[in-house]
């Protein structure tokens, strides 16, 4: 069966309302940015951020459900890992928007030098 | 006078939270990839979303309150524009956390191949 591609526009549009939450918090961010150097434990996350355990374990479960992040418990540790590829699709969204304004900028450009001409 | 780093950090932490906040929404979402296809008025922003002009105006000022748009009122017309520089800093944001995973994942290889020589 083949997904329509209305439903997966509100997929990824819905992936990126979580997304763009999840990073639009500082504490999250540190969160993000101590994975980005490797995977750590509840614990190691936790270290840099002036909160309790409940605390940051809210922050992860907004990390987990945007998808940026997953979790898994072995025996007593909790190890939280980056999705690179969520993050990418933030990105992209970004990056995309930008490429846009820069091929406007250079039609604009174009149209400038023709008319001179 | 030089600011100090730890300020600045604080301020381009700030600048953060609310850029990604204002990306968060569909509706904003929206509106900067129309202004990413050039400047419109807020009429022109509004035309493709199903929402009262105020609901509009109220986005509009979440987005010029993060910095991602600019706007300006000429005579009875409000026009909007894109601010790329700020679009930027949460691209860059995203890509040195991703870019960070990447050369983690390198050292990581290179380990690899040097225990298996």
């Amino acid at each position: 069966m083949r997904v329509p591609a209305r439903i997966l526009r509100q997929v990824l549009n819905h992936s990126l309302d979580l997304m763009f939450g999840a990073l639009s918090d500082g504490s999250r961010r540190t969160m993000v940015d101590r994975l980005s150097r490797g995977p750590a434990s509840v614990k190691e996350l936790a270290a840099p951020l002036k909160m309790s355990l409940p605390a940051v374990l809210q922050h992860l479960r907004v990390l987990e459900e945007s998808g940026l992040v997953r979790s898994e418990k072995v025996g007593r540790v909790r190890t939280c890992r980056l999705q690179p590829a969520a993050l990418q699709a933030a990105e992209q969204w970004i990056a995309d928007r930008r490429a846009g304004w820069v091929s406007n900028l250079d039609r604009l450009e174009q149209f400038l030098q023709e008319e001179d001409q």
